[in-house]
Order: C-alpha cells, then sequence, then structure tokens
C-alpha cells in the first residue's frame, strides 16, 4: 500500500481561547485545521467543511501551503464557526464561554465525487447523523476514525451508537468513555465500545497519555510527551487523530502494530498542537521534530536497548 | 551483588478506611506494613517500628510468615498510630479524617546494631529529624530511597531538604512535587529535586503511573497496571517502594536499567495493594502473579516483539 490519502469532515472555526495566562482572540481553529495541519505531515490531506464570509483568504493559503486540498470547503453567506472556551490552571479541559455555529449549523456536507474513493477517513467532532450519511457517500474506505463529544452522547445516544458499530476506529477522551458506557472503569467502558463494533478505541488521557483498545484484548497505552509548558491544549484531541490516520496512510500497513505506532504519532501531533495558541506549532513541525519526538516518546518506556531497533517512524510526508 | 537486606524504619497501624462503597475498621495499616510484605517477595526484610499494647500478635505473625524480621518492633504502653481516612469517588487521593499517632508521636527510632549494616533502607512517611538521626545510623549503605509528605514540605521544609540531600532515590507524589519545588511543571520540579543532591526521583501519579527521573536526565514512564476495580488506595505509595527496593536488592545491580525494572516492580506491587483493604492483597501475591503483571505492564508499552525478550522479572524470593 503506497502512501494514501486522507479525507477529514469537520470544522474550520475562529476560536477566542483564555487561559490563566494570556488571551486570544480570532484565531484559527476547528476540528479540521488541527487535523489537516498534522496529517499533512505524513501523506496528502483533503479537508472537507464550510466558512463563512469572514473566513480569512490568508488562512486558506495556510493550508494549501501544506498541499492540503481545500476544494471541498464551501464558502456560504453568513459567519464562519466561533469558539471561545476558558482553562483553568489545570490545563486540560475547556470551559466552553461561548459557541456560534454560524454556517456550520445548518450545513450538510455532500462529498466532491473525487473525494469519494479517499481511503482514509476522519469523521471530526459533528452531528452524528451528518457522520452516518457521510459514511453513505465514502465508498469502500480502507480505514474510518471518528471523535465526538459530550453533547452528542447526552442528546443523540441512538444514532452515535449506529456510526460507532459501522467505523474502525473511535477516539474519545476518558470521561466521555465513561459517559457513553455509564462506567467509571475505562477497561469496562473500552470492553463496552468494541462490542459496538469498531476494532479499535482510543481513550486520550491528556497529560497523561493515551490508550489504545483493540478487537481481541490487545491494549496498548503511549505516555504523552513531557512538556516544560502547555500553552493552549485546544486541539490537542483532532492533532492526535491527524497524527494517527498520518501514519497510518504513509506508513501502508494497517496491523495491530500499526495502530500502536500511529498512536505514538498522534501524541507526537498533540505534543506540538497544545506548544502554542491555535494551529501555530503543529504547522510549524518539522518532519525532523516529530522523528525526535517519536524516539523521545519510546524511549521513555525503554528499559536497555530494547525498544529503540522499533523506534524509526515511517518517512513523514512533504 | 547476592541478593541483600532490606531495612525499612515506618510506621504501624490500625486504619480506618472509608470509600464509597465500603467502610473498614482496625485494619492493619502503616507505611512499613505495606513496604515490608511487597519487599518480602523479592529479599529479606527487616522492620523498626514501635506499636502499642494493642497491636495484635496475629499481624507480627503475618510478618513473620513472610520471614520479615520483626525484632526491631518495640512495643511500648499505649495505643498504636491510627488512621482514619476516606475516599471520594475518584478513588485516589485520601482525605484524612482522624490521626492519632499513639506510641508513634514521641518515637526516637534507634537502630538494634545487627541493622545498621543492612545495604538497602527505606525511610518511609516521619518526620525529617528522624530521618536524619537514621542516616548517621547506617553504615555505607548501597542505596538509601525516602518517602515524605505535604506536612513536613510545609513545616520542615529546611531539614527536610537536608535529609533529600543525603539520600540516592526520593518518591513523592504529583503534589508534593510541585508543592516542593514551588511550580506545577513536574519536569521543572524534577530538575530542582535533583539538584538538591538524589540520584533519582520517582514521582508517583496514581492510576497514571509512575515517572522515574535520572540525574544526567534519563527519563522513565511506567503505566499503572490497568485495573477493572480499585478497592482501596491506601498503601500504594508504600507497597510501589516495597517492590522498587525489592527488586533492587534481589536483581544485584543499581545501574539505571535496574531503577527502570525496578519502577515497574513498584508498579506491580502497588497494582496489587489496591486491589483489598488493609495489605491483603500484597500479603497474598504469589511470584507468578508479580511476574505476569510484570509481563503485562512492558506488554502494554510493547510494539511487536521489541521489549519482551527484556521483560524477565529477577526471580523474586520466597
Amino acid at each position: 500500500m503506497p502512501v494514501s490519502e486522507i479525507l477529514v469532515v469537520g470544522s474550520l472555526a475562529y476560536d477566542e481561547v483564555q487561559t490563566p495566562f494570556e488571551h486570544r482572540r480570532e484565531i484559527l481553529g476547528g476540528a479540521a485545521s488541527y487535523f489537516s495541519l498534522a496529517a499533512s505531515r505524513y501523506a496528502p490531506v483533503r479537508i472537507v467543511g464550510v466558512v463563512g464570509e469572514d473566513f480569512r483568504e490568508d488562512d486558506l493559503a495556510r493550508f494549501r501551503a501544506r498541499r492540503i486540498d481545500t476544494s471541498g470547503i464551501e464558502r456560504r453567506p453568513g459567519r464562519s464557526f466561533q469558539w471561545f472556551g476558558r482553562y483553568d490552571y489545570d490545563m486540560s479541559t475547556a470551559e466552553t464561554l461561548n459557541t456560534d455555529l454560524g454556517v456550520f449549523q445548518h450545513w450538510r456536507p455532500r462529498l466532491p465525487d473525487a473525494h469519494c474513493d479517499v481511503p482514509f477517513v476522519f469523521l471530526a467532532n459533528i452531528h452524528p447523523a451528518i457522520q452516518l450519511e457521510l459514511l453513505d457517500q465514502v465508498r469502500r474506505p480502507a480505514l474510518v476514525a471518528l471523535d465526538t463529544m459530550n453533547y452528542w452522547i447526552e442528546h443523540e445516544r441512538a444514532t452515535l451508537e449506529q456510526v460507532i458499530s459501522r467505523v474502525d476506529v473511535v477516539t474519545v477522551n476518558e470521561a466521555e468513555a465513561r459517559q457513553l458506557c455509564v462506567t467509571f472503569s475505562i477497561i469496562r467502558a473500552a470492553r463496552r465500545i468494541l462490542e459496538m463494533g469498531p476494532r479499535a478505541l482510543i481513550v486520550k488521557r491528556g497529560e497523561h497519555g493515551a490508550m489504545l483498545f483493540l478487537k481481541g484484548g490487545g491494549v496498548f497505552w503511549c505516555p504523552a510527551y513531557p512538556l516544560e509548558k502547555v500553552r493552549d491544549p485546544t486541539g490537542a484531541g483532532d492533532s492526535f487523530a491527524g497524527g494517527f490516520l498520518g501514519s497510518l496512510a504513509a506508513g501502508g500497513r494497517l496491523d495491530d502494530d500499526a495502530l500502536r505506532r500511529a498512536v505514538v504519532h498522534g501524541t507526537v501531533c498533540a505534543s506540538f498542537a497544545v506548544e502554542s495558541f491555535s494551529v501555530d506549532a503543529i504547522e510549524g513541525a518539522t518532519a525532523d521534530a516529530i522523528e525526535e519526538r517519536y524516539r523521545g516518546l519510546r524511549a521513555l518506556v525503554t528499559i536497555g536497548a530494547e525498544t529503540l531497533a522499533e523506534a524509526a517512524p515511517p518517512p513523514p510526508h512533504g
């Protein structure tokens, strides 16, 4: 399998983000932005999304500069998605202060025909009914991953479970895994989610790393990359997904070990994302920097020389 | 270096423990109890401690059944140390509802002469001035580790820093590391603690595992053993220390990789400790069960066959 293309369907937004230390307004955000800039380090990416009249041409140019296909981004009358979130001193979970969906609100994505055959698909956090419609549009994908959020678990559980049953990989954070399965135990929650159908579940635990649960019982744990300073946690999960799918699309294998390696790449991409506001740090991450952090993460769990032979990541793209 | 002896100086207590699910009274606890029962799976252990008239002969017999030397346990008029703690639904940090130090309060340990040459020493959580006195009594130890708590960091900082400068390994939890160094960043805190003198710092993060910081910059991160059910977190840290020092005493090596392996053994012992109230589960852990969890923890971070060649732990003792 050569390097394959990746499709992401998700939000393109302008964020306002407040931490105890800084406050930024009108910065490029949205799941598709973080995802695509991370994934584009590994493989060609196409975005399907919607923006309003206010969306800056400069920001679209940033995607194109990373050879991301933006032909699936519709521009519509109205404002782009706006999100305002605040982090407390723990710098982990955002409190949403305001959301203005703008043109995103009534958007029903239609995939351009050329996008329907892209083999790697990421359904970013969006109404599960729309995720279902997208699944009906893609043709024989090699791997589909989805993200979701507490709101859909609470209000659209039946539809969400239907989507989950039709994808290969589910990514959620710890609280969402617990909420979805109504149990505190992550292990029990993981078992139940895998019983719904997917081959793999990734539970993102922020500064505590990520766990991969595989159908058949395998479990893999990757620590977070130790950073002295986290500046803005926004986009960590979508950047993770970008590194994860990017690594799979680039690596040409989909076996369990490929998924494990992909989790390490996801962790690397998330570590860049949180070092800056907006997408700046993940946009600026070089292939060398990615490789260095991959090796650093493997070294963190290494005793003796055991893991280092394995540590070479697939060569990032572009 | 053959299997070496281990000395622990610390509390022997009766605990009352309340979780959202269960409530137990008058159960065997104390740092020295958890530590010694864990460490005794690997190497011979001597306890130095103090108990009151109420301390049950049966409980001393439990130590002796594991060939733990109890000749350094003094019995004094009065009551044994009593601790009453409660855990909330997160089942992580205890809220202390009551502490009655009893005979522990005015105890100044004197090491019996035979105990002064024991090569591996664990100074469990106790007044740092007493830890200093003990350091003056031990002769050329191979390795000394200490534990402490928020109270001493707040009230006896200068003395505590003096002790830290004289030991090889410091074990603290995440909050204590932050408090000791007045910084949120665990990485910065680790650097400062290592600058005080020790060769290694272990930061215990409960369900998120443990990190080992080595002088010279090495970092190792071991995940917690994934358990479906945690019944009582009490004693996890002391059991960790028991597995850590036990593995070093048994393994005959003190290089950085030996410390990394010891962190995995510490994690294994902590995983048993939290599966029962009191010391029951760590007391009942067999050599096979320990080895199985060691392999399980290494498998959690393994991609392909890379780590399994290494995964054989030193053969537990007894």
